[in-house]
């Protein structure tokens, strides 16, 4: 790998993707220089043994721009402005077209070659980073018609070291995939919770997990998403129009009392489902789901997964459902179909009260 | 119990929830008769222990309607023309004006009540009852302005039975708040997932947890939910008609690249997600997510939560991340904010790679 990405690697911008970036270059013996407009953000990230401050200088081999979507395409240009005859410089921003945009008439345009790693948390900042936190996440890389074969093994030698799992798309692409697989349904996600703002309290008790999944997302800074949606804004409303179609003939359905209509979306809607690829990248595997009402405190899950560990069955996702009013958990634990059965004889066999 | 519940309990349509509900009554010792038209079903609901089937002259003390949708109307009219001078009748249906309205000029109407479990499964039929199915659930219960007081007090002496939560609605409250707490998130669930089908598989190699936990719901049966969906249309429309006015706005705002207006509807459905109710029934608590790359193989998941369990913090929730293309699972555990660096120091000291 040393002799494809030979560093020193320069972060742009030491937040939770940069920092983390940095100390899995570190961990893989890189050197890593840091800056960062905040010196808060940069003395805490070298703390954590990301890096040292960038000085006046200093030349990467690689430059991995990691700021907020707003101010990618100036930083982008910035770096390819300072970079040496070497110098490969990359983004992580969630969209690839507007900040390839901005810099299209650079003259070191072919040195350039946009990424996005699809990973985050809820937290921001360098305290949250990890060296892990990109392990076996999708990495688009989206390289453009005139980039260097150079710099794209550059870059996918970098989203190796992170260990995660590298994507090729061209930048339109990108934005288009993400549109329907993360911004779309983020938006979506935000107008069902906002229907649950300001609701009665005594409808809201009728909650249930499946309004708590779909409106998870929605949970994510404000801020952020609008920079994050409105920089992907055409391929956004394109497949915002078919949706909001989708919904019109959902409502003359719903109105008309039309059930072969509505089932027809439904059905539609299950079919999307399916096409989700499954754990390890392959097709989804038919899934069997064995509740288990679990008491609520340290110790009792510990229990269980043992009990589960001690039947072979591997679990291929679980769910804690909060009970409202008892302090009793009920744990969706999903296996392979074939398997289900198995596991059901085996909890019961050790007092565990469970149902499918 | 028993005086407000003297039983027998009898119970119309043995398939999942009926079957649960009359395992429910057995388990607390009352008597059960079943009825259904399929008479596979009456057998392995009775094979199950969830009682016997109904003979001519069998007079119930509560009459429980359990069948789909679109057949609760008939039946629950039919279970009062039949009903003796004090049997009650309730059914358990996801809507509850449309029946209300169809026995509406009944003679026996006091003794009606309807109510509805908010429990369920993937699967369904007798075989996957089980007498734990509404532990800790919200059952709302939704007494008409003409029901008997005995009536409703009998009807939520089987809620208590059940083990579930009673919520007292009108019927035009319940439907309103289910088209809002799940008809509605399920309908748009639906159409986020349809936009799915049918996409580049290099597209959906991007796919993250967000869009599918968004999407999850949308695996349901379509021709159940077009029932229960077009069963509850005039709610769901209202309420749909405001989230395409919504998405109207949303779709200007991106179209129109006003960064504004989008953040005040990202921040809208951002203040829905903290209107729902949190674990037992209290307000949410702040909680951090603490991720552990995890093996993907049985034992594994018990060695983390044993380690989990000795740390003594307690998990709210927890959720497994199917990383494409690498046979490691990324669990997340969401535990209380004030206790997240413990469970990360504990963790950590065990060997367990870890990230916030």
């Amino acid at each position: 790998m040393s002799d494809l990405l030979p560093g020193p690697v320069e972060v742009v911008g030491a937040g939770l993707i940069g920092t983390s970036i940095a100390l899995a270059c570190r961990r893989a013996g890189i050197d890593v220089l840091l800056s960062d407009t905040s010196p808060e953000h940069l003395r805490t990230a070298s703390g954590l043994g990301a890096g040292h401050p960038k000085l006046p200088g200093d030349v990467a081999a690689l430059v991995v721009v990691a700021v907020p979507p707003d101010h990618l395409g100036e930083a982008i240009e910035a770096a390819l402005d300072a970079a040496g005859e070497d110098t490969v410089v990359t983004d992580v921003g969630s969209v690839k077209a507007a900040p390839l945009a901005a810099v299209a008439g650079h003259r070191a345009l072919s040195r350039y070659v946009g990424s996005h790693p699809m990973a985050g948390s809820e937290r921001s900042g360098p305290l949250a980073a990890s060296a892990d936190l990109f392990s076996g996440r999708p990495w688009a890389i989206t390289a453009h018609a005139g980039a260097a074969a150079t710099a794209v093994r550059r870059v996918a030698t970098l989203v190796e070291i992170c260990g995660a799992v590298p994507v090729m798309l061209t930048p339109a692409e990108h934005d288009k995939a993400v549109a329907r697989t993360s911004h779309v349904p983020h938006l979506l996600a935000s107008l069902v919770a906002g229907t649950l703002a300001g609701a009665a309290p005594e409808h809201l008790a009728l909650t249930g997990q499946g309004v708590r999944d779909v409106t998870r997302v929605a949970g994510g800074d404000p801020a952020l998403y609008s920079q994050i949606i409105g920089g992907n804004s055409e391929a956004v409303a394109v497949l915002l129009r078919e949706v909001r179609d989708r919904l019109d003939l959902a409502l003359d359905a719903v109105a008309d009392g039309d059930r072969a209509g509505l089932e027809s979306l439904l059905a539609h809607g299950l079919a999307g489902t399916r096409a989700i690829p499954g754990k390890h990248g392959g097709p989804m595997q038919a899934v069997a789901a064995v509740h288990v009402a679990v008491p609520d405190h340290p110790g009792e899950l510990a229990r269980l997964f043992a009990d589960v560990g001690a039947s072979g069955v591997n679990i291929e996702d679980v769910r804690i459902d909060h009970d409202p009013g008892r302090p009793v958990g009920l744990v969706e634990l999903d296996v392979a179909e074939s398997r289900a059965e198995e596991l059901l004889a085996a909890l019961e066999s050790r007092g565990w009260v469970t149902h499918r």
